[in-house]
This record gives C-alpha cells, structure tokens and sequence, in this order.
C-alpha cells in the first residue's frame, strides 16, 4: 500500500473515520425517528459503502438508474429502490432481471412508464412495487401534491403488473434555502404534503404504504414527520461545501476530499494546484461562507477562485506561506459529482492510508 | 453492432462526418498560414481521433498530462506536448520512461519544475525540451509578456537538463469575448504577446523557435500572425455550445452530442430526459442566442432549463409536440467535460451506427 505521503495527485480521499461517523449519526436519526433509511447509493457508488450502510441499519438502497442496481446486486444488496423512471425495452429486460435476483422498487410518473413496467410484472408473475413521485416544488419529476397526485396514482393503479406501494419526493429546492428556518419548514412541508397526499389517496380507496421522502439537508426534520416511512439522503456519507452553507455539515464532517499539489506560484498572490472541473466537477455555486470552488481543508485563507479543467487556480488572503510542492485536501462544493470522475478513491485514517475503495458504478450511464 | 434505433440512452454520439470536416478544415487552417497544428486531445481522449488528427496533418498532439500521454503514446503518438507543469518523483520517472519511448516536450511556469524535468534529462542524457508558459490575460499559469517572462525564460534556460525551445499560452480569456471583433483582436493579441516576448528573449540571447498558441475560437486568426509556429486548438473536433455562442460553430458543426430519451411529461410545458450533469457536465453557462443546458438539435423550441445528475429538464416554447419515449440529440455546452464522463462513444453516420470509439484516456486522472 502507498503511504500517504506518496500519493500521487490528484486523489480523492475518503476520511474513513468521518464517514464512518457520518453513517452512524444518519442510522440513529432515522432510528429515534422510527423510520427506514434508504440511502440514496449515487453519491458514493461503493458496494463496500452501500454494505456499511446496510451494516449501521439501512433498510435497503436507493439507486439512480439500473446500472448502479447491477454493480450492488451483484455485490449482495438484496432491497433497492431504482429512483428513475424505467422506459425502453432494453431496460425493462434488465429490470426483469435484477428482479429475479433482488425485491427491486421503481419510482415513476406516468402511466405510460407504468405500463411498461407492468409488462415486466406479467412476465415475472407478480405486480412490480411503484412508488409516485410527487413535485414538492423542484419542478422536475411528478405532478403537485394532493389532487393532481390522486388522479395519477389512481390511473397507475389500475395498470395489470404494478403495484402502487408508495409515494416519493426529491425536494431538491431544500439547496435553495437561505437559512435554516426556511430549510426546516420546506422539510415538514416536503413529508407533510406526501403525509397528506397519501391520506387523500385512501379516502379514494387506494391505500399507499410508503412514504419516502428526505434529502441529506432536509432528513433530519422530514423523518420526524408522522407519517413518513423512509428518508434516502445520499450526500450525507462525504457532505460537501453545499451541505456546509445548508448549515447541516462543518467542515470536520467533511469525508471526501481531493488531495491536490501546488504546481504553480505564478505571483505572490495566486497559486495553482493540479486538479480542476476534471476532478470536482463543476456543480455548485461559489458563494459565502465559503468562498471559492471547495474549500481547502484547515487553510481558510487559501481561496479557490477558478477552475479550468485540470487546474484550480486560487489566491491567498494575508501573508501565508504556500510553496510549489506543498498538498493541499480540497473538499469539493458537490460531492456526489467530484467522487463520480473517480474509479478508485482511497481510504485514510489520519495520515494513513487504509485501503482503496472502487467507486464501482461509475461508468455506468444507464 | 446494434442500430441506432436500438441505442440505449443516455448515449455519447460522434457524427463521423462533422467530425472529419472539422480535422480536416482546421488542418487547412494551419497549412494555409504556414504554422504547425498540435491539437489538444484532452477533448477526446481518443487514440483514434487523435491519429486521424496525425494523418490529415498535425505535426503532434498535445495533452494535458501524464496518463493522457502514456495512452497515446501505447497507441503509437510519437511526438507530444505535455501542456502542464510536471512536479513530483512519481510523475518524473513517467515523465523519463515516456521520454525513452516518444518525442516529450513539457510546458512550466517556474524554476522549481524546470529543476525536477532537468534531472529527467540528467538521467537521459540529454535536456528536456521546454516551453515556458505565459500569462496572456487568463491569469492561471505563467507571468505577463515581456520582461516578466524573459527573465522566468532566462532562469529557466540556466537549469540543467532542460532546454528552453519556445513560449506557449492559453488564451482561455477568449472565452469571455462578447463579440467576433473582440475575439479577432484577442487572438491578434494572444499571438504578438508571445511574438515580442520571443524577440526581447533573443535580444538577450535566448533564441525561442516555437511560439505556441491558440485555441479553438482563436486559432484560425492567430495561425495567420507572423513569428507564429504552432497551434493547439481542442474543441474543434466536436464543437459545442460554447463554440457557437463564440461565433465559430454552428449547430450543423457539432460532432459530439448525447443521445437522450424523453421519460416524463410531467406538465403541459415541462418534460424531462433521462441525461443530466452526469452525462453533460455542468460546465458553461446558460444564455442566449442559444438559451439551456444544451442545444437539442433540430429542435430550437426545446429548452433545457436545468440539470441534476441523472435529470435534464426543460420546457417547450410553444405547441411543439414531444412524448414519452422520444429520442433527442443534444450538443453539450462544453464537449471537452462531456466527454470525460463516457467510457465509449458511439460513432455514427447519418442514422446509422458504424463503430464504438473508446475514450481510452478517461479515468487517468494524473
């Protein structure tokens, strides 16, 4: 094994500990709250991670798209939910057979999705468990809460070959929030018009089991909603500079980190490390409290203004002293996003290396 | 091999024929103003593309690091520019293997990387051909035109085992110019900047024979000013959105495009394909005349008004129709980040499939 010292950089780093740390906190909030976790397995596309999360209590996992569910039932996992719409005959033969091999769920919201899949529950000789995915304000998937959802989960239902077990919600416009008191009511509201939804759904004779709701910013609050069966945060595991201006992560919270070098001190102001949009992506915005494109661990007076793609370039504030060859941990503004332009991310403890994980599902575009 | 109408999406798609007109009008480019054309092939990471770069008349490639150039030179590259400050003993012994093996030049800004590259060249036996880089308005690497750069230049040419042969820029700032006449005149500028420095260098002795310039939307003008020997324009072979915006692509000029399908309606306006910042990046801005997160090809009534990972959504201008299941083509706004996300890419003719281009040197991320 590499000792950490001679890492080569670019790297990115997964700090065990805090992970470890991060994994425990979630499964207990979900615990006193008593509902399932179901983390959302997109953010780190580890079996060995998904397999951790099992470990500390997780129900089961959340994917994004089929090809993320073969890399972790092949690696074991046994309860997944796909959290896309499935639509084409080449992916309802593969949902066909992951569900041979694993309880798979679909979210969806349409009936013309539906009906595919329920083609895939007539071969199977079983209804394939669906969840509708309700618009609680990001404007993406799913139709507004209450009627519009009622009418929709109602037609879905009466498609042969599903079974409409729940609905779902991605709030994603909890990233929206400016401060924690507008985070914490969009998070009762997110669970609270599924809660309410599902119960209009009853009144009309159809009875939803699941209520699956919460993203890493908004679980801590929707899960203790009455009514809510299951959060799936993701980011949660590494955080990242958009869960630290949400005010729900700090910087020691931070687990996943790109261990750069500093290749250029072109004056006495920049400096220029070796990574860029090719290794942090560039998703999230720049923005106080935390200025710049990631923020570098313990140096906050080391600020990243741009990146290109394979560099970052910064400025110092203040008189800090910053030398071609020094390494620098950078947590990236998404994490999800930086850790998917890896194939492998290595495991330290302090200033060991443990081992290398395979972000195994990366590659997987379908 | 399966038909096109058979692709599974989201899918990276390289239109053969786009793609061979762009090599062979930028090699024309080059030829027609007497410059050597080095091209950058961090855009497609193809060993493939890059010798039909080579065959149609490039002198070399250029790439932006190590395991880039260990792919190419695998695949028989012979002569390559590494356009990235090389630092640390790990990279060096790639640096001297790769030397023994191809023609390696390598672009630094500093005396401490000329110093690790010298003793690369100790170790061959012979110096190390340099390129020292200037900061020509971008302000990432290297130091201002003239005297700045002349005195870097000298010091540098006094370390042993590297020989100083030119000056090199990336005048990324082009990529801020608002109109073509800003553009031209920058161009003009990024090529005299290197040109004058080069003179100041030879009236103190240091004779430079390779001034190195230009990018995709400034090559074509800064090929054509005298002193000028080599080009490295990237984008070119595909184009994108950025490259129109810039005036020097059209929507009928972009090779590469991701192949997606629509898997919700959710509302009258809305729909949403099944390819997001995981396909596209989330590189380049939004804005007009070209208005989303990507050009859908043919279908300017289509716009795509945000992405996250798995999801692009939009919204229709006006009554166009548009249904589950349809199939889009869509150039990406940077096709540089685009690419790095696939492993393959599908190239294609008109609608026909005609063969799988690996994107052999995604994933070396050093």
């Amino acid at each position: 094994m590499t000792a950490f010292q001679e890492l080569d950089t670019p790297a990115l780093l997964f700090d065990l500990d805090v992970m470890e740390a991060n994994i425990t906190e979630m499964a207990k909030v979900a615990s006193d709250a008593g509902v399932r976790l179901r983390p959302h397995t997109k953010t780190h596309k580890s079996p060995e991670i998904a397999a951790m999360q099992i470990d500390a209590g997780a129900s089961g996992i959340t994917v994004a798209k089929l090809g993320e569910a073969e890399v972790m039932v092949e690696a074991g996992q046994t309860d997944l939910l796909v959290a896309f719409p499935i639509w084409g005959e080449s992916k309802l033969r593969r949902l066909r057979a992951l569900s041979e091999r694993a309880a798979i769920r679909v979210s969806l919201d349409s009936v013309e999705v539906a009906e595919g899949i329920g083609r895939v529950g007539a071969e199977l000789g079983r209804d394939v468990p669906v969840l509708v995915e309700v618009d609680t304000g990001l404007h993406r998937l799913g139709r507004p809460p209450l009627g519009p959802t009622v009418d929709l989960a109602l037609a879905i239902a009466r498609v042969p070959g599903v079974e409409v077990i729940g609905l779902l919600t991605h709030a994603g416009h909890a990233y929206r929030s400016t401060t924690p008191e507008e985070l914490r009511r969009g998070a009762e509201r997110e669970a609270l018009d599924l809660v309410e939804t599902a119960d209009r759904c009853g009144r009309v004779g159809l009875e939803v089991s699941e209520i699956s709701v919460g993203s890493t910013p908004t679980a801590r609050v929707a899960a203790t909603v009455p009514g809510v069966t299951e959060v799936r945060p993701g980011t949660y595991v590494f955080n990242d500079v958009q869960q630290m201006r949400l005010g729900v992560a700090t910087e020691q919270d931070c687990a996943a980190r790109v261990l750069v070098t500093v290749i250029a001190r072109p004056s006495a102001e920049r400096f220029v490390v070796d990574a860029g949009s090719k290794a942090f992506s560039s998703d999230g915005g720049d923005g106080p409290p935390f200025p710049g494109r990631g923020v570098v661990i313990g140096r906050p007076e080391l600020v990243l203004d741009f990146m290109n793609e394979e560099h970052g370039v910064g400025h110092i504030q203040g008189d800090a002293e910053l030398s071609i060859g020094d390494r620098l941990q950078v947590v990236p503004l998404h994490a999800c996003s930086a850790v998917n332009l890896f194939d492998v991310a290595i495991g330290i403890r302090g200033d060991s290396v443990a081992r290398e994980l395979a972000i195994a599902g990366r590659g997987r575009m379908r």
